[in-house]
């Protein structure tokens, strides 16, 4: 008779254990990640997880309560201190009796950090770069006179080495002085947060007794805001998460004006530099707070942010960035201790930054990559991240490429009459009736639309200051829609006879969407903001695609917070995005945040996305000769050579000057 | 017809190669060091070799010049703008034509620091954990867009990986905002400093173009003096020494009462390491200046001391030190930044500090253990420091042990009624006549002895101030040579009668060594002090005997400022050491210093040491049950067991009340 057949879930590890074997040894040995902190003492609580009964035909396999040890005098007494969930078993004591099917919770779920739209939610297998480790160190002994720290070294090696990784230790230089103390506090019984990342082990901090918390920081440092998310790391769960705006702004609005800042005064870098790290600091101050956590139980931060944020946190000048060659001063990840960089958290906590993938396409991009993972699937992926710059990935398993395009700050509501942050009181929705050319709209602030009842008083709060990337995108495109502008984004002044909407403003004409204080006009120069912007978004998809040799792609993802506001569907007719089935186009929400998250909580994430970095072809726009022609092309609406057959399916498109073969309806009105 | 063979002398390694390998390659196949910073580009000069002519029988090898090639332009360059001294080459342009035996010059001799009697000039081979390595980085590419720091690290693996034995680095987090500035100061020509031991590698400096100097420190911190050299890492040669009092004397003149000073003092221990460090860096600086070197271009520091200096020196508290169980914090080697504990050099630069023995026996031991390789040779060896606490280790490439035995300070002049420290003015040599007992004596500072003409004059600058411990040693060995103590130690107050030297102190006598101002007499209590500190310090080596199982031992080592200056045979006579021929038994100055320069100039050597210090056997001398009898016999001059065979063939010693078997001659008055 064989042994029995364990299998673990989510994991779907499984392997044949000896009646007697604990459920944790027999996930070490599988290498399924269940934590652990005081090494089997049944003290901790973490390595908790429940047995699934019954018939598993697809794994043919039988599991039972009767399968798994009863309850012993270790987990009753945990029961008795720290209550035990009914289901739960400490797997430190439980062992295997027959065939189990085991369940190990994964707490570790990401939720967009927009609100919103929400992402999928996504799980996160653990295995964070900080382990606890309890241990009990032999007491000092005139034969074998080894040092406190040696032995205790001895003793982590001993009990944790095989099942961590390591069978050599290095300790932070500062924790040599109060080594001694610590050990003879709790009657040298100690726990080591071990950092175990990068090629070695070594030990971070040290707490006398059974110390169960740690805690990590995620963090995508955007040029206007700062998100941050504080995790346990042996639950894996996000206790609290917040947001502030980057302080830099008072330094200059997008990303080149605060390089300029630097190159024209002497102490911009330092200024910057400071003015980031501590408005991280008092992020870090605001989600301990939220989360009732003491700074010092903080461990390990994971930062993304694009090349100027990333250089400039770490206090690195970012000049360089500022023109050809754009040459980053460090690509690669970059491993330091948050005490070089003024954080406030656990005085040997470490820091992780992601690698940037090139001089315009940063680590934030690196994260959102890692956390889509084109390069894990067969679909053709695009992942387009819209700022002042565009950072766009095309892959799929065989092959990723990536480029930034200069979209300017048209799609953040800058350079736009009316435009303004998305915030409450911008108009974020618009239609406009084809026939009357009689707009309604909805604010950020109030589900109702400006034509329903109640929205007067709705709407009395916030009032309707102006209109947010998202609105610009919807009136521009309902602009086309209506007839009101052309393929080739003039507004029709003919239409002024039959609208008084239509206005002129001299030689051009405008497009009246709000009358009243404020008033808010779409004018031809916003429309041709909007054409440059989205002409530079889609001819840097267009030059992946070239690369890619398609024609097509399978799956879009929107990240950052633009992408999680706009509408697929207007995306496509003004022509950001190439076409494609509009139920693959998803917001991702901060896709960079939850790479961040995923590096944090897995270590082998990091090893995934530095070697997916470098296996990126990067292309520069700049250098490449159809850029200028795919730029041209696609100032026209939605695009002067491209057909959208998907999109057809759901929206008619005004016909073109000269139809392209393979272009669809020809109705000029469309129904919705 | 095989390939040319190259013999490398003096490590005598050799190997044939293809004629046109440069003979850098070579050396670099058959592991032989030899430096080069430059990477073969004929810059730097470090890689001088010379070509030895003639026929080596030995090594059945005739090596001539005509089988290496001419003189090419690069080594023209080189001599035109630096200078290639008559017959050296440079082994990155020189190539082999045919046989050929080449000296690598080996500048690093260790000369003992003590000037008086030299330690026999030892050459260490060299392989030091910093290496510098210069490169020409390849610019940015757009189409390749690596971080500077990236292509920096590929261009120092590409050049240097293979030779220097890593293929990959880290780098320290505060050269990443320097390093876009460097590297286009000198056109991407750039030096980098590769720290590589312990198990990475890693750059901690980086200078724009060739930077062709490297230093190190390595330095002995002693209770009362702290000894320094300052030493080219690039050509192993010592530029400059100098020592320092250890300014911790103000907080109690021996190791106990410093630990007491911690424990009665809540910031005392902050104020030692601060005293300690301040006087190390001050020191440095002495050596800086005297050596015409750069602080900035100290590199690598390595510092040994007994185990209090130990953790004084890297800021641990020493109390566990001051009682049983004597846990040391650390004893395994420690691995730090120079900048972490205030230092100023290069702020990359590391420390390492050699592992500790035992709670008594400390790094310095360990070094002296390193320098002296009692476990490198078959000879039964034994290693002495005379301190407070003699550190003691015997052993052979067999098995070594080791232990410490509290002396007390009798031996460093203090507790002795005339006694004062080794420095001018102090008697160091003691002769008396064995007929008259009439004494002479020198002092510290002149040549003559007492009784020589000439002598009052020399002896004017200094005075006769006191008696030293090399001198108290003399005395009470020449006190009982001539009768006038007994082999138990008693002053004969009977001798009173024939000599105005001995005289009465109520109910023991003394001996006057010296009238005048100041008077110098031994007295009973002196003796006694004397007698006690030798026999705990032979107690301790029986003690290591009888765990050895061996009756005699091969070889003495007096390490020390103690051991530099006592004569061996008079040691003897006392009973400090046991029996040994007396030409085999050296004194070896500071052979804890002369070790921690091994560890600087040879990081193989650090590997050696912790290896050998994690084999040695630990004794504690409380636990031995026969080391309270073998100090109890050692009270007798020299010992009531023991005989002295090989002493006694150069001196007569006086008979034994009960005269022991084996024991030499019997009169009781001796010829010179």
């Amino acid at each position: 008779m064989s042994d029995p057949l364990v299998l673990f879930m989510p994991s779907g590890k499984r392997g044949h254990f000896p009646v007697g074997t604990p459920v944790l040894e027999a996930a070490r040995q599988l290498g399924v990640y269940v934590e652990s902190v005081c090494g089997g003492r049944a003290t901790c609580g973490r390595c908790q997880v429940s047995v699934q009964e019954g018939s598993f035909a697809k794994h043919k396999i039988v599991s039972s309560l009767d399968h798994i040890s009863q309850r012993g005098p270790k987990e009753d007494r945990y029961d008795r201190v720290r209550g035990l969930p009914e289901g739960r078993r400490l797997s430190c004591s439980a062992t295997i009796l027959g065939d189990l099917v085991i369940d190990v919770p994964q707490d570790t779920v990401i939720n967009a950090a927009v609100v919103r739209k929400r992402a999928s939610d996504k799980v996160i297998e653990r295995d964070p770069a900080i382990r606890l480790c309890y241990v009990e160190v032999e007491e000092p002994d005139m034969h074998k006179p080894l040092g406190d720290l040696d032995r205790l070294k001895a003793a982590l090696v001993r009990d944790w080495g095989h099942a961590v990784g390591f069978d050599r230790l290095e300790v932070d230089f500062a924790l040599i002085p109060q080594v001694q103390k610590i050990l003879r506090a709790e009657n040298w019984g100690v726990t080591a947060a071990i950092h175990h990342d990068n090629g070695e082990a070594r030990i971070i901090a040290l707490w006398p007794g059974l110390h169960n918390e740690a805690y990590g920081i995620a963090c995508d440092i955007g040029s206007t805001t700062i998100a941050m998310h504080l995790v346990s790391l042996l639950s894996g769960r996000i206790v609290a998460s917040s947001g502030t705006q980057n302080p830099q702004i008072r330094f200059g609005e997008d990303l080149m004006s605060r390089v300029s800042y630097v190159m024209m005064n002497p102490d911009g870098r330092h200024a910057m530099t400071a003015a980031v790290r501590q408005a991280i600091d008092s992020l870090i101050g605001e989600v301990c707070e939220e989360g009732k956590t003491a700074r010092t139980d903080i461990l390990d931060l994971v930062f993304v942010g694009n090349p100027v944020m990333h250089h400039l946190f770490l206090g690195v000048d970012p000049t360089e960035l500022g023109g050809a060659p754009f040459a980053l001063a460090v690509s690669g990840a970059t491993h330091l201790q948050a005490s070089q960089i003024d954080l406030s958290v656990n005085p040997g906590a470490r820091v992780y930054m992601l690698p940037c993938i090139a001089g315009h396409v940063g680590a934030d991009a690196a994260a959102a990559t890692l956390s889509e993972g084109p390069y894990r699937q067969d679909e053709m992926m695009l992942l387009v991240d819209v700022g002042t710059n565009a950072e766009i990935v095309l892959g799929n398993r065989a092959r990723t490429v990536a480029c930034s395009s200069p979209t300017g700050p048209a799609f953040e509501g800058a350079e736009i009459s009316g435009g303004q942050r998305a915030a409450p009181g911008a108009i974020e929705r618009v239609r406009i009736d084809p026939v009357t050319l009689e707009p309604r709209y909805r604010v950020i602030g109030t589900e109702l639309w400006s034509d329903e009842d109640g929205f007067a008083e709705a709407s009395k709060l916030t009032g309707v200051t102006g209109i947010c990337g998202s609105g610009i995108i919807e009136v521009v495109a309902e602009m086309f829609l209506a007839g009101i502008i052309s393929e080739d984004g003039v507004i029709d002044g003919s239409l002024a006879e039959r609208s008084p909407r239509i206005v002129s403003t001299g030689r051009t004409f405008a497009y009246r969407l709000k009358d009243g204080e404020p008033s808010i006009t779409i004018s031809q120069n916003d429309v041709r903001a909007i054409q440059l912007a989205k002409a530079a978004l889609y001819a840097g998809v267009k030059l992946l695609m070239q690369k890619q040799g398609v024609e097509t792609v399978d799956a879009i993802r929107f990240a950052g917070a633009f992408g999680s506001f706009i509408d697929p569907k207007y995306a496509m007719v003004l022509g950001l995005i190439p076409d494609c089935e509009l139920d693959k186009v998803k917001a991702v929400g901060n896709a960079a945040g939850d790479g961040a998250l995923m590096a944090l909580l897995n270590r082998g994430h990091r090893r995934e996305i530095e070697e997916t970095v470098r296996r990126i072809e990067k292309i520069e726009t700049a250098l490449e000769p159809d850029f200028q022609k795919f730029f041209v092309d696609a100032m026209a609406l939605p695009n002067k050579t491209d057909a959208f057959p998907r999109l057809s399916a759901h929206v008619t498109l005004p016909e073109r000057k000269q139809p392209q073969e393979g272009e669809g309806g020809r109705r000029r009105r469309r129904s919705r």
